[in-house]
């Protein structure tokens, strides 16, 4: 679209009077020069409106939809299904099928069984604790689940920062029993929690632990994880209560004379062997059975290897006897009253939100890869009550587990039922096989525990965020660095701050960007982007790219009053800026204060003779701006356009031909508002 | 733009295959057929973007621009411009802008002695504390401040709040040199932040408190104030030292005892004065006097019905003898350590934001009206020099009144010099007429409060909001009833927590609209606000309204496919499903979390055979998209367009003619992401 300016000389005097002056628009371009209203929206109701908001915003995916047009009886299956996802599988179960949960079941479980007993002795608890863990929650995962490729148990994160963060409250070398109650009843508010959050359809409050949050909270768990295993891995005995690494490092060096080298020995083998099945199962993903099964053949070798030599004579200390039964009873043990009473919920509260994040990370990995659907919600019930369960039956923390899963998606799993097939492993072990660990030297727990998280220490997603965006780069060394050098929870929270204040920046200065015409189209672009974008003569159009609310209006105002100031300067010697038209097509919500920036800049352009222009304003900001108290002043329908190309030839064939502004000397107004005397 | 569908028969078996048929369009409408290319932007590097980012959040006025192509003698007289904007007016200045000046300051110093007197009494000072604050920091704004129209001085919500927040830490009454002490370390504290936020550029951070809350916080603390007058207003001697509604009633009904006939008597009639005269000022605006003089009319006309009746025995407490004289100089008696410290500082804090906002307001409201500029980041550090140099001088919390001010535009005030004429003003009293205010009876200070917090009420304003946006509202009654119910400060912090909520959550939960084509035009809108709007077969197209980022990626994801379900639903007897087109001129950012969106909705769509189309991504987006690892994979040159219309237009030629979606049975792939064992 060309436009054939005219140039027309003016009498000075005449300056204020409208000089219209018809200006030529070159037709080509345009073919659809019938202009095209901006409606109002259809009407809504206050309460249809509200429905709509609350149903896009605790329901985004509709769960009742599939109950719709259904008859009763199969709304009842319906409804069962929900509730219990096995209903939905079982019925079409196979034996074919059984046999490929059977033999994933076992990987899982020869895997399960000692990073379960170093997990429990993480979170400063009995080892056995970590085998309850792996047979009641599975169990239950079973029913309620609605991931085919979970595998349910102890992790490593939740475990570090319950040990860590209830430490700091009890000893538990000091009070184990005491301990051991407020872990279960963390567990019982974190499955609470967990549950609420299913409930109540808050489960996007997880999202804000974004994948550079995570990245950075889990290479830096993995250093305080893999740095608490120098107690057991070089033999100490007096070592720091403290997580953070230099009180962890100091201890370590001030206790030089009670590294012991049968157990430096006993720890390097057994690191060489795990990392070296690991390497080979990384190499060749369809060997993840030999990383799969190393920890399980590391336990065995050290603990023959162990009872040979009578290893706590040499220094080498073992776990000891283990209760042979399975899970006691725990219910009477939460603690609801009395002075922890804080700190528990506290550590629920975060190890339930950190859990659910894995579990449900997980779960939508997997399901993505095999293209069925997880109900994030759903699956926060089923972690909520499986956990609830668990803290009255003798088992901490559980949630579906990054490795585990991976090597049981690996091995073949296709339903739930894998987990089954783990649990009744962990039970038989429970029942006939515990007096085999008392030998298990403590060292090999440790390397086993180092093995596994080092996998949490992603390099290359660092590399990957650090070339994506240098902003998540910071959030993911805050959490990094919040987590090593001051704690797993404040490092958590303040990474999120960071994400969140982004958002918040993002919201108070919004982009606008100034458009300008492609030659021979009727497209309108961002000028600074695309190069042979050329503005149009007496226009200034910009857009802008947000929401407008009380955050953001004062820069707005400022910004766009900066482009036209800068516009007049440019358009000195040419035709004067007369139109400023505003694309608000990419304007999402605005607020009562986002009114008034319309009203302000209304008032401002007017005194220097500008008019102002709005194009495609989307539905809701459309309805407020009618309702704003003078609305006709700053949203006439003369001055409203569905496309920023309407707007410019409708405008074009009335430009007044004016060479500059000249403000009106104003008369004083005298102000009713603010009358307060 | 229509399609002339050709309807093709399939053969079942062949369903997989891609039976590909021509799809005639009708080119009346579409002139520019011709495609246009999504470009990368111009490199820019890494350090550049920084510099530009930096520039836009904390630069937006480009304070340098001015500067720029200036001869060294100018630059350094714009810069002492800059800082002293008393040099931008003073050389002009003339006597007939002084006759001006000096009308509207003797007017509006006619109201700051007497408000003074009262608003030092509600921040429990000594009332001298208010004439003190109305001299020194309008003589200094007088050479900082760039508003033409501000009055300077002690207003009520500050004196409020800083009263309420001290008097919980030390008794006014007890400990009046301690109190006194808190107050000017507080004030002093209050200026070191404001001058700090202009220093820094972070004046955004009062852009958090918005209309809606500052219309509920008024109100509020209106009814705060208001009640604390009872104890004048009634004669009570033995009054709560609390500030919320029910302790303060509570008071005042069971001391009906002390209630005294003549003080209601006094009080009645005063009240009916004062509110008299502001009733004629708002029917008739040109009568701004009659309220402007009514306070120091009420004051004279009382004192003298006091002295002569002897007031004190007859149960009217006067004000009693004030010193004469300056301000004494108070830098010795300012706190920088002890207990205490931690209070003052978040009194201080809480006051200097709640002072600037008003100042700023203010000031903004009427620059607005006479079209100049209040730079706000200068006024943050006016106002915090003339703080901190107050608090050396026995000056409390001062800022621009947004009464006083009023009144002083209305006056003719032409500059800040009517400041220096108030400031004068109270020289005078201060040095001269304090014996005359032996007698003024303490309950016309009440009423004069009473009279000047009515008018912070606003109902008109309060139902336009309820009209405009129910959640402003909501935020607005949040902090009216917090401030009422809770205190001042929880009040406030409640309603920023409520109005933050909301811009997550349209983060959380951003729009994504479908778009249709408006019949003849090339033109796609809401199919849900313009009812002519036409879906076009085989496509689904979406706008996404919102940065994407890890706060909504799953939602986005979710919405998506569920939009994805629901067109395979309706198109099943039709045209299939083929092109997901996401319409992204709206999304202004995005981060890593919002990558790994496209690379998820890639590859579930691909199972659907469904081709993700994108259009018109900003620069920043295609940048960011780009860089990502599989890019070639979910941002293909044939599936990038500039337009909704190209990309329709492009892509129908070559449509596929199935009729249902059907994909394949997977087989499962190996994972070796997260293989962490």
């Amino acid at each position: 679209m060309h436009l054939d300016l005219v140039e027309v000389k003016v009498d000075p005097e005449k300056m204020d009077e409208e000089t219209t002056v018809e200006v030529k628009v070159d037709d080509e371009a345009s073919t659809d020069s019938k202009r095209h209203q901006v409606v109002s929206p259809p009407y809504k109701s206050c309460l249809q409106q509200f429905s709509t908001k609350l149903k896009e915003t605790f329901f985004p995916d509709d769960p009742l939809r599939q109950f719709k047009g259904q008859p009763l009886n199969r709304r009842v299956i319906l409804g069962a299904q929900y509730f219990f996802p096995v209903l939905q599988w079982a019925p079409n179960y196979s034996i074919k099928l059984f046999k490929s949960d059977l033999i994933s079941g076992l990987t899982i479980a020869s895997l399960a069984i000692p990073q379960g007993i170093s997990y429990a002795k993480l979170a400063n608890l009995p080892p056995i604790l970590g085998l309850y863990s792996s047979f009641v929650p599975p169990l239950i995962y079973v029913i309620l689940g609605s991931s085919m490729d979970l595998a349910v148990g102890p992790v490593s994160i939740a475990s570090l920062v319950l040990g860590s963060m209830l430490a700091e409250e009890v000893s538990p070398t000091a009070q184990p029993d005491l301990f051991l109650q407020l872990a279960l009843t963390s567990t019982f508010f974190a499955g609470l929690f967990q549950a609420a959050l299913g409930v109540l359809r808050l489960g996007f409050i997880i999202d804000f632990l974004s994948k550079a949050i995570l990245i950075g909270f889990m290479g830096g768990s993995a250093v305080i994880v893999a740095l608490q295993q120098l107690k057991g891995l070089l033999g100490i005995v007096h070592f720091t209560k403290k997580m953070s690494v230099v009180p962890v490092l100091t201890s370590v060096f001030e206790n030089k004379d009670e590294w012991s080298w049968q157990t430096v020995l006993m720890a390097v083998s057994f690191l060489a062997l795990l990392l070296g099945a690991r390497h080979i199962s990384l190499k060749n993903p369809k060997l993840f059975w030999v990383s799969a099964g190393a920890p399980l053949v590391s336990v065995v070798i050290s603990t023959i290897v162990s009872f040979a030599i009578k290893a706590p004579h040499h220094g080498i200390s073992i776990i000891g006897k283990l209760p042979k039964g399975v899970n006691p009873p725990t219910a009477h043990k939460l603690l609801f009253h009395g002075s922890h009473l804080g700190v528990i919920i506290k550590t629920g509260l975060i190890t339930g939100i950190l859990s659910l994040t894995e579990g449900i990370a997980v779960g939508r990995t997997f399901a993505a890869i095999r293209n069925y659907k997880v109900d994030g919600n759903k699956e926060m019930m089923a972690m909520g009550i499986m956990n609830m369960v668990g803290s009255t039956t003798s088992c901490y923390v559980t949630t579906g587990s990054f490795s585990r899963s991976a090597i049981n998606h690996n091995a073949g799993a296709r339903t739930a039922m894998s987990n089954a097939v783990l649990s009744v492993t962990v039970l038989v072990t429970l029942l006939f096989l515990m007096p085999l660990f008392e030998y298990t030297p403590n060292v090999i727990l440790g390397a086993i525990m180092v093995a596994a998280v080092i996998g949490l220490i992603d390099i290359p997603a660092a590399y990957l965020i650090w070339k994506l965006d240098k902003y998540d780069f910071v959030v993911m060394l805050t959490a990094f660095f919040g987590v090593i050098f001051i704690s797993v929870q404040l490092g958590l929270a303040l990474a999120v701050g960071v994400s969140v204040f982004r958002i918040l920046l993002q919201i108070t200065r919004p982009k606008t960007l100034m458009l300008g015409n492609i030659p021979g189209t009727n497209i309108y672009r961002n000028i600074h982007h695309y190069e042979e974008a050329t503005r149009v003569p007496g226009f200034l159009i910009l857009s802008i790219e947000a929401p407008i609310n009380f955050a953001n209006i004062n820069y707005l105002n400022d910004r766009i009053l900066r482009w036209v100031e800068d516009e007049e300067a440019t358009f000195k010697d040419n035709l004067r800026l007369q139109y400023v038209v505003l694309e608000m097509s990419a304007v999402s919500a605005i607020d009562t204060s986002g009114v008034s920036l319309f009203k302000d800049l209304k008032s401002t352009l007017t005194v220097k003779s500008i008019e102002l222009v709005l194009v495609d304003p989307i539905a809701d900001v459309i309805e407020k701006l009618q309702k704003a108290k003078d609305a006709k002043e700053f949203i006439q329908s003369d001055y409203l356009f569905l496309t920023v190309e309407e707007a410019v030839t409708s405008l074009s064939s009335t430009m007044k031909s004016i060479t500059s502004n000249m403000p009106k000397e104003e008369a004083q107004p005298v102000v009713t508002e603010y009358f307060v005397v």
